[in-house]
C-alpha cells in the first residue's frame, strides 16, 4: 500500500501517519519528493484494508498494490479451475458449458419439450427459473417447489444437469434437493448472506455479474463463496448498465481474458439478458467463444409471444440448433469441446 | 400500450396480433400510417405485461403508456405522505428527518458519544449499522444482535428513533425487536424477498436506490414493499455508478424532484455516501434541501481515522454541527422544519 | 410518430394539438383510451422533428417511430455496402480491413519498420497520426505535415493505402494531399463542421464512435458525411466510457450486429483503444471478427517503451503476426476474405 | 509518480526501468516490500508523462501523483478568479453569471421580448445560439452572421453582455466580431484545436463539460484555453450521460465542491440542458447555487412550442421570473450577489 500525502504536509503529521501504521506491525518506506512525501507501506496489505487512512490528516491519497481477492486470483492458483457438474459434465480448461432452457419453468410438457431440443441441439446443461426475481410485485414470480420437480424430472429423464435460481437464503435447503447447480442472479450478485449460504452447500455457484459490478467486485463475491469452503464457482458476464438503450444491457466480453489473466476461475456469458435482442444472440455468442469464454448460457423457448418471462428475448429451437452448429466449428478452431451430457445425474 | 408494427408487416400477422390483444379482453384500434402501422391498446394495460408481445412476428416496439408501480404513484395518492417515526419526529409534508451518527456501531460509549453530539446538533434520527454489507468476506462484518442493544440503549437514552441496516430475510424478526426503522442498503434495493417481508412490518423503511437503479427501478421496488401493506416507504438517493472516479459514486440530485412529480412518497439523500468525500457532503447536503429532499442522511465518527468501517467519508462532530446551522437556515427560507426527536421512544 | 396526453387533457387541448399537426400538412388519427388518449400522426415525420411538440400544454410523451437516419439506414439500400480504398484492398461484403500502425508517426525509419512487419503479417491498410488529440497541452501533439509525408512515403513504398487523422475542418486540404483515407476520431464525432468538410471530399472516411455515444448518434454522424455526397464511410467501434476502471474503455461488440442490421455500412472494431491493454487485445480481436466485423484496427509499435503516444497499449510486431495468423484461420471459418495491398497506390 | 512492478520482477528489469528514470534527469527511491517492489520518481513528473512507462516488462501500474494540470490549478492560484464580463456584469468571489435566453435565435422580435423579459427578472447575461450543433444534417442549424447581429443589437440595445456558441476554428473571427463571450459547447471540450484558438483571444469563454468527461478531463481542456493566454474561463456543468433516460443527462452537482477545491476557476450550472426537463429546472437551479455554483444558464423561450431548438425544455418568462425570486433569496442567504447587467457593452 502506498500512502500519497497533501504537499507541504508538517512533519508531526507524517509522524502520526508513521507511528500507526508501525502500531499494526508493518514497516514504512518514507521517500520525500520535491513536491510530495510518499509512505510506501512494507508487510501483509490486509491489516491495513480496514484502517481508514484516508481520514488521517495529511492524507490526499492511498493507492492499495495488491488485489484484495485471495482464493479467487491467478496467485493463489495458477493453472485453470476445472470442476464436475454431472452427467459428464465439465467446465473449464478447454470445456464449455452450453447451459439452455426458457427463462421461467412454465409445466413439465413445455420444459421437456424445450429441453430435448436443446439437448439434441448440443446443450449440456439445462436451465429454468422456479423463483423468478421480476422488477414488479403484481408479475408473475415462478411455480415455486413445483417448478424445482419439473426441471428435476426432466433432467433425470434427459440426464442433463440443471441450473436454477436461488434468490433467498431459506431457499437454499430445499433448492439443494432438487437442483445440481444453484444460480445467483445480477441483482443478488452482493446479497453477501445469501453468497455466504451457497458457500456452504457441495453444489457448484453460477455467479451473475451485478449491472453496476467491476471485475473486483465479481471476483469480491466469488471470494465470499470460495471462502464458504466451496470451490465450485462459475462466473457469469450477463451485461452492465450503460447509455445506450438500444440494447437491454452492455455486454462486456473484454470482462473474458480479463478475468482469465486474475482468476483461475471460469467464466461463461450470456448473451441472452446481455443484449435482450435474439437477433443480436448468434453474434455475441459467438464472439463469447472467440473471446475465450468457458460455456455460453442461452435462453430458448418453443413458443417465446406465449412465455411467462422474459419472451422476447429467447431464441427458437430451430435457431438454436443452427447457432450450435456454428459454435461447434468455432470451438474445433479453438480446441474447446463440449461434453456431451450423459448418463445418470449426480 | 402501443404496439409500433415493422414496415411493410403483412395483414395476416396484423390480425394475429389483434387476436392475441382480444383474447386478452382488450380492445384495439389499429392506425395505418404511411410506412407503419401501429395499434393503440385500449383497457388495463396490466394484463399486457406479462404477454411478450414484442416475441409477435412483426412487431417491432411495444410502448408502454402508463407507469407500471400503482400504490407509490401520484396518480394512487395525490397529496405527499407524511410519517411519523416516533419521538415526535415526522418526515414528509414540509418535515425533515435529518439522520446521523457513524457507519458501523462499535460499542457503547463511542455511539453515546456520537449520538449526543449530532443531536445537540439537531439530528433527530440515529443511525448506525450492526450487520454491515462489506465487499469483502474478510473485512469487518458488524456487531450483529449486540450492536442492535447498543444502539436500543442509545436511542432510548437521547428519546431519538433509530435506523439501522436488514441485509436478510431471516433477521428481519430480531431487527424488528431493536430498530424503529428498518434500512434497506442499495445493494438490497432489488432483494425482493427481502422487500416483501419488510413489507410485512410495521415499521418505516428506508430504502436506498440501487447503484444502477432508474427512478421507475426505485418506486418498483417500494412498491414491493407497499403491496406487502406498509405504507411508510422513506426513499433515500446515494449516489449511482458513473465514469468519473473522483467521486465514490454520482449524486443524483435531480432524482428528488423527479420522485416527487411521480410519487408522494419521501425522499432524503446520503451525500456521504455518494460523494465519499467529507469536502463534498456540506455543499451537497444544503444542495439536496434545496433541491427538495424530505431530508438528509449524514454518517459522523468522533475520530473517523479509528472508524471500522468507511471512516473516511464521515464528518466530525463539529463539522456536523456547523453544517446543520446551515441546513436550519435553508429550511427555514423554504418553510420547512427539522422536528425535535423528544419524549420516549415508541 | 406517435403523441401520449397526459390523464384528462381537456378536449380544446387535444384540438390545440391536432390542429398544430394538420397545420403541418399531416394527418392524425386520435385514439381515446381508457386513461388517455393518444395521437398517432400519419405522414411524413420528419416534417415534425423540429416542431417541438413536447411544449404544448397537454403532451406528456412524444414517441418517434421511424429512424432519424436516411441514407445510412438499410431501409434506404437494402445490400452491404462495398468500398474500394486502394491498392486492391475493399472493406465490406465479406472483405475485412486490417488497419495496423504505430499510434503516432515518429519518423520514416521506425515507421517503415513497423510498416513493414504489420504487412508481412497480414494487414492491408497503414494507420499512423500526424495530429494528435491530446488532454493535454503540453504532451507531444504530431509531427504534422512532416509527419504526412513519412507516412506517404512508406504507404507508396510498401502499396498499402493509409489512414490517418483529422482534427480540424482548416486541415482537410492539406491531409487530403497525403492520405487515401480520413479518420474522424472518438472526441470529433460530434464535430458537425468536421463532418461535413469531409463530407465534401471524394475519400473514404474511418468514423469512430464517440465515448459516450449510442448507436443513433454514431449513424447520424454516418449521415452527414453521407448527407455531402461522400458515399464511403466506415464506422469503428472504439471503446465507450463505463465505471469500470479496468480497462481504459469498455468495448461494445454487440454494436457490430446492431449496426448490421440497421445499415449498411461497413464497421470495423478498434481493441487497441476500447481496452488500452495488450494483454486483451488478441482475445478482443477474434471476438470482433466472430462477431461480424469488418475489420480490426490495431497499433502496433517495434518498441513500445519509447513511443511517443499511447505505447503501452500497441502489439508488438511478433504479437501482431502470432494474432493475424488466428484472425486468418478464423476468417476462412466464416468465409470472409483479407485482400492484399499490392500494386500502386490510387 | 509511482511504479508498481509485478511479483517477483527480476533485478535487470528492474535496474533498466530506473536507468530509463535516470535518463530523463530524474531521481528514484526504490522500495522493496514483501510482495513488490515499488519504484518512487523524484523529480519534474511532466517529463514523464510522455514516456510510455507501462509499456517496459516488469511495470504493473504507473500511480500519477502530481494533477496533469496547471495553470487551472488552486495551487498555482490558491484565490478565486473573479473576471469581468462586461456592462458591469463579474463572475466569481461571489458574484453569480444569470445567463438566460432562448436555445436558437430566431429572429430579432422574439429574441427582444424575451431578452426584455429575462433583464427584467434579474439575469445579467443574454444567450442564443446563431450555430447549433444539431445531430441530424436536416434539422435547423441556425441563422449564423444574421443571427449574430441580432444578437448583437439586442445585447447592445438591453446593455447586456451576450454568449453564443462557437463551433468551428473558422468561425473565431467571424464571432469574435459580435459577441462578449464564446461559448464552447459540451461536444466540442475535447475539439482541441478549437480551444487552442479561442484561447488567443481576449474573450471570456465558457467551457462547458463534454457528456463523458471526469473532472480532470475538465480541467486539462480549460488548460488548453489558459496555457494560450486567455485566462477567463468559465466552466459550466450541463449534465453527463447516464443510462436512466428519465432526464436528458444526468445534473452532477458534486462537480461544483469538486472544481472548487482543484481549481481557481468559475463553475456556473445549466440544469437546462442537463434535465431536459423544465418541470426538474427549477430545483435543480436552486440546487445548484447551494451548491456553490458561480451562476446559472437557463434556457427561456415565450412561445416554446414554436421554438426552433430545443424548444420543450425552456421555462416561460413568468417561470423565469418566479425562479429568480427564489434565487435572489437563496443567494442572500450565501452572501452571493447578482450584479445587475447596465451601461454601454465593451
Amino acid at each position: 500500500m502506498i500512502i500519497v500525502l497533501k504537499p507541504n504536509t508538517p512533519s508531526d503529521q507524517i509522524d502520526h501517519i508513521v507511528a500507526r501504521i508501525h502500531e499494526l506491525g508493518l514497516r514504512t518506506d518514507v521517500s520525500r519528493g520535491v513536491k510530495r512525501t510518499i509512505i510506501g507501506v512494507i508487510g501483509e496489505e490486509d491489516v491495513l484494508r480496514n484502517a481508514p487512512l484516508r481520514a488521517i490528516p495529511g492524507v490526499e491519497e492511498v493507492v492499495p498494490i495488491l488485489k484484495p481477492f485471495k482464493l479467487a486470483s491467478r496467485e493463489f492458483q495458477a493453472e485453470d479451475s476445472v470442476f464436475d457438474l454431472g452427467c459428464g459434465v465439465t467446465v473449464g480448461g478447454g470445456a464449455l458449458a452450453m447451459i439452455a432452457g426458457p427463462c421461467a419453468i412454465e409445466g413439465e410438457e413445455i420444459l421437456l419439450e424445450i429441453a430435448t431440443s436443446v439437448k439434441a441441439a448440443g446443450a449440456n446443461i439445462l436451465r429454468g427459473g422456479a423463483y423468478k426475481p421480476r422488477t414488479s410485485p403484481y408479475s408473475f414470480q415462478g411455480l415455486g417447489e413445483d417448478g424445482l420437480k419439473i426441471l428435476r424430472n426432466v433432467g433425470d429423464h434427459l440426464h442433463m444437469p440443471v441450473v436454477t435460481e436461488v434468490m433467498d437464503p431459506r431457499q437454499v435447503d430445499l433448492i439443494d434437493r432438487y437442483t445440481d447447480i444453484f444460480q445467483i442472479g445480477a441483482r443478488n450478485m452482493q446479497n453477501f448472506n445469501l453468497l455466504s449460504e451457497v458457500g456452504q452447500t457441495k453444489r457448484p455457484v453460477l455467479l451473475k455479474r451485478g449491472m453496476s459490478a467491476g471485475v473486483t467486485d465479481l471476483l469480491m463475491s466469488a471470494e465470499y463463496i470460495l471462502a464458504g469452503g466451496n470451490k465450485r464457482v462459475i462466473l457469469c458476464e450477463r451485461g452492465i448498465r450503460s447509455f445506450d438503450n438500444s440494447t437491454r444491457n452492455l455486454l462486456d466480453l473484454a470482462i473474458v481474458p480479463n478475468v482469465k489473466g486474475l482468476s483461475h476461475l471460469p467464466i461463461i456469458v450470456d448473451p441472452s439478458h446481455a443484449t435482450g435482442r435474439p437477433d443480436l444472440i448468434p453474434a455475441m455468442s459467438l464472439a463469447a467463444v472467440a473471446a475465450g469464454a468457458d460455456g455460453v448460457h442461452i435462453e430458448v423457448h418453443s413458443c417465446p409471444e406465449k412465455a411467462m418471462s422474459d419472451g422476447p428475448q429467447a431464441l427458437l429451437p430451430h435457431q438454436y440448433r443452427e447457432l450450435m452448429q456454428q459454435i461447434r466449428e468455432l470451438a474445433g478452431l479453438f480446441h474447446k469441446t463440449i461434453p456431451a451430457a450423459r448418463g445418470v445425474a449426480p
